[in-house]
């Protein structure tokens, strides 16, 4: 049985196939000898790509189906030169033997595939925004669309595992696994900005990112050719970023995990966020200036961040002003909170490779999570640089 | 007589030179057929090379000297090979027939050597910080250095055109002429900023500001290298960079002429000005997020930024977030003002060639008005994009 | 009358227009008071945009219109946000009173419209290649396409002033006025290769070009994507790129000129052209290695080289490798010459800025010279660097 | 006994270490237990970095020392900030644990200090030229200085393990074992020529070459500077760049293995060898125009390429031309070959990342030869893109 899922079909009833894939992750089972079967849909984009790069030297991991939308098992090098060692091909069905899917989709497109994959007892990672913000009535607001079934946004974990691990984790036996994961603009800012949350500390806040052009996927537009964008920078998204949603839920989660008052919560501010197009291809630097609710010291501030990242593996607290390219191809984001005392603001800046903490390497994360996995199975590649 | 001036000696006296000279702008004299001699000083720079670009295409100036430390006449293209045409070459002395000069050093060396100049009758356009600051006080906090000669910054003009036209054109009879033109940072974030500033309406101000490499100078710095640079974007100077003194007195001069409550006065701010390294060579963009000090509209503000700027040759208020390569190699400051209703903010975007209006052209425009010439005399370049 | 061409009309029979126009440089006419009136066919792409920015600033030239496809009068910084200040916009057709009308078209296009332009007594700068070829049977080899009108190629100059000066100073006077402008490949190669073609010293010849993205033009297509281009360099056009046969054609020509042994010959020659896509927007280096056909020496070849471009307004030969940056936004070829004893070869780079030089400022030149006004007129921008 | 060695020591005679260690790679040695301990010299520098990126990740491998000149275990964060996590410093001395030493040194440094390392019983993989070159005639021609250790370059592999892979491998048992492990141009050069040479089809040769800036290395100098770099292409190294030594040797090497008659034999060429620097990081092109000594058809091309590397776990032959951006990060070589039969030419295009596959991964993959590992332990990144 073939089902029409949106524009993706699924091979055959994967019921059908092996049983012991039903419970993904149960201690039993030997991931190297019996690895889980994944499939990618979206994978003639560049996050598509990009997951491709990470899963297919994943120990645990064996890519199963390649999905893109018309595509006719056409080899994977016609869309991406450089996986042309990998063999694998893009089709236009998700085979039935997948075990999870990763979702790298228009936003609307995932909200529609997504029930039947889940009938059909795959767990999803999606990395469009369909499933991250918990509140149905944010999707017209924010991204034009009614959703098509609020009663799963309930099951939907937001795929931040610095913030999230209980509950990622939790997934292991839950009937319906759905991980929305975070892109790369709420990655960045909500880790740089989660201790001062949590503590309560931010007063008034102004967000100022900068992102390089593959955070707008690989699309031919005018506005991303190189002769536009090279030598140039520019503001973007002016009135209102769809981001800022998730940022504010966050934050506004963070800070009622801590029985916050209302008005000291950050999720009580309407974020002031702006991102700007800078002239690279990889990487998010997110500028936080933050007036805080109550006199500091950087002291303090360095105390409260090394606390919250001390054991987290992908998260760095630096003492210099971190770039992005010291990240670059790898899963970290790398943070710096400096107190400026004649201003009296709170700076942080957080940096990441978009396409990796800010999209693929976060889904393969809360993946392994969600597979009992070690968490950093298939992402220890230190960043490429210069 | 040749007189040691730190590092640059003026080749004789040059009250012995013309004595037409002696009074520039005077309305007989035709410049096109005695054009005003000028020199540089610091021309083996990029600032240097952009004065040489734009001065020796302008139809009321000959360039007479170009003055680098140590240098024995050496042709300009083993400094600049693009200005190889040009003929000129670069000594170590201001010849004495030079009647204005400017000065592209590094902050102390204009103090030590502008007194001697303004003896012998030269005007000076200085495009180092000595000459901007109106409080003695401000040069050790910022720069780290006691000004030697406080007497002469009561004499120095800011040189914002558009902010401190009469006071230039003013030096036209003035004894003593000395510009303190205004550098990169802020031109774009002051032009950006002063209709809101002259309204009383800047609350709270965080300005988030852009740079390309040349801004930094031509100095070979390990961070500066295209290895280091291209593909990443950094923030730098956290903990107060030194253009903020001349940001915070610009606007507390402008709010002052209004008569404005100290209270509601940005002066009485201390600005967060945070900037960042972008991988590209030239252009500014400066992000001002203002929380105004009452409710606003649109409307107001498209009607303060037009009355403003309508007659500026050199501002252009634009209905689209303008990005720096629409003005590369002009003069022209290009400025976004929007209201967010939802964040209750004031977004206003600058951007300017760093090189252009944040330095050479400005000192042009700055000196075209000094000798009683068209202000956009030699400066009527179209941006060259892409 | 408004005669429909291929997209373009021409709003009515300008020769119903000014009497004086019709003769343009005849040496009564003041240019500077009665500006020659020319129209830009193809102006909202990157070479439209150039001309935009030279024309505008032409001493004797007025700018009556500008066309685009299907365009309604629209100002022109929807196309070209840097331009936002001329006033200009972007209609349809070519108004009549129009003297010269530029076109920027891709091949074949112009080839259609020019017919009718001629017969209103319009003089054409046409900067596609369909009057640059002078043999008909090239069109369907190179391009694709039957020459509708063949009999026009014998009027048309090949506009390498430096080459064909007199001819194009010949138009003056002609009833068909076309110039084949060339573009950016051509331009730098034959230039740096004349000199020895004309001494009969090209044996075997390599020509490895290098340019940048702007060449192709402003489509949006996926392969000049900034994130494709950035950081990565690629051959392309193998097999036998266009340009090839204007190159043969023209380096024949200089060696005809000179009586040359057919054999000795560089039309004889099957030019091995072989171009590169660097991640840059503007700029064209051809790098030729040439195999002499006997021994030379480096003097003989600094005297050569010398001897051919002394007077050159717009070739300068260098003592050292130039850079595409020396060039970019003049119109500038800069040439360096070397023989290498060790390997017996004479390597020849030529640089230039593939849309002044290599596109609108040759063009422009071209029209100096068909209207009898000084050849740099309009050009004497210097390179815009860093 | 800790000895100098130019500037670097060894902190005590190695042999007084563990016995196992000093037969690398005997079969009985469980690598993933009892990792081979490896030190780097030169770790400052970018080739540095890359060999820790590639070897802090390797299964076999412990780094048990970074060495650079006069360094007090300084972090290794303070001169590469992507390596922070890795915890390593850098010192001035190798430690005595040491079995193999990886060299990333200037010219003549290398062949100062390894004398005294191979009498210590290290292996020496050395990424410098100095024992690249079988005659020592060639070292004061190429570099300027005469080889103070003749005798070793007899022991000395050229670490192309593509060509050199049984000998490489022989090393495993040697008393002496020195690698000269290539470099960037080299690398993907002869490569790409291999094939023809080896048929003795390689009649004339240019060789046209673009390089990023980081197979500059990581000195601050002027040319390399980001305002000068971006936006710019240049040639450099006309008159005879250093690495045609080792590319006429290996030519020769390759058709003298095939007892080709000497006039045939690439080897006899004076090889025309011109790079350029191109505005991007890593990434090398080799373009190599080739007239073949007899005619040939793309058949035979492709199936002399498809059996010289169907079976090489590192070389890729592709039926598009293709972009440095293909393998950037991975150790991959990638060739497309093709006939131009209206010039009568082969083209042959090879691409590499510099510091991969042309600096720090060739030296891992000779390394892993040496030591008896498997060929790709370490290496199996895919390409990060874009």
């Amino acid at each position: 049985m073939s089902a029409a899922l949106g524009t993706t079909a699924i091979e055959a009833d994967r019921r059908a196939g092996s049983d012991a894939a039903a419970t993904p992750g149960t201690p039993a089972r030997d991931t190297a000898a019996d690895p889980i079967r994944v499939a990618i849909v979206g994978a003639t984009g560049y996050v598509g790509a990009e997951l491709v790069r990470l899963l297919s030297r994943h120990p645990s991991v064996r890519i199963v189906g390649l999905v893109g939308r018309d595509r006719n098992d056409e080899p994977i090098e016609t869309f991406h030169p450089q996986l042309v060692g990998t063999g694998l091909t893009v089709g236009s069905a998700i085979p039935a033997e997948a075990e999870t899917v990763f979702l790298a989709l228009p936003h609307g497109a995932a909200a529609q595939q997504v029930p039947a994959l889940v009938e059909h007892g795959i767990s999803i990672i999606d990395m469009g925004p369909d499933f991250r913000l918990h509140d149905p009535a944010d999707y017209p607001t924010w991204y034009g669309f009614e959703h098509p079934r609020p009663d799963l946004l309930e099951h939907a974990v937001y795929g931040l595992p610095e913030l999230h691990r209980a509950e990622l984790e939790a997934l292991v036996d839950a009937e319906v696994a759905i991980v929305g994961s975070p892109g790369c603009y709420p990655t960045a800012t909500i880790l740089a900005l989660a201790p001062l949350a949590r503590a309560g500390l931010i007063g008034d806040l102004v967000v100022d990112a900068k992102s390089g052009v593959s955070g707008a996927g690989r699309e031919s537009k005018p506005d991303l050719m190189f002769g536009e964008v090279n030598e140039s920078v520019k503001a973007y998204g002016l009135g209102g970023h769809r981001h800022v949603a998730e940022i504010e839920q966050e934050l506004a989660t963070v800070a009622a995990q801590q029985g916050l008052d209302p008005d000291a919560n950050p999720g009580a501010i309407a974020v002031d966020f702006l991102p700007h197009l800078i002239p690279m291809t990889r990487g998010i630097l997110s500028t936080n200036h933050v007036r805080p609710t109550r006199p500091v010291t950087q002291r303090e501030l360095d105390s409260l961040y090394a606390s919250a990242y001390a054991d987290e593996p992908f998260v760095t607290v630096v003492a210099a002003p971190p770039a992005t390219k010291h990240v670059t191809g790898s899963n970290e984001v790398r943070i710096h909170v400096r107190y400026d005392e004649r201003i009296e603001r709170v700076i942080v800046i957080g940096v990441e490779d978009n396409l990796v903490k800010g999209a693929a390497g976060q889904a393969v994360q809360s993946f392994n999570l969600v597979h009992g996995l070690p968490e950093t199975a298939g992402l220890q590649q230190l960043p490429l640089a210069p």
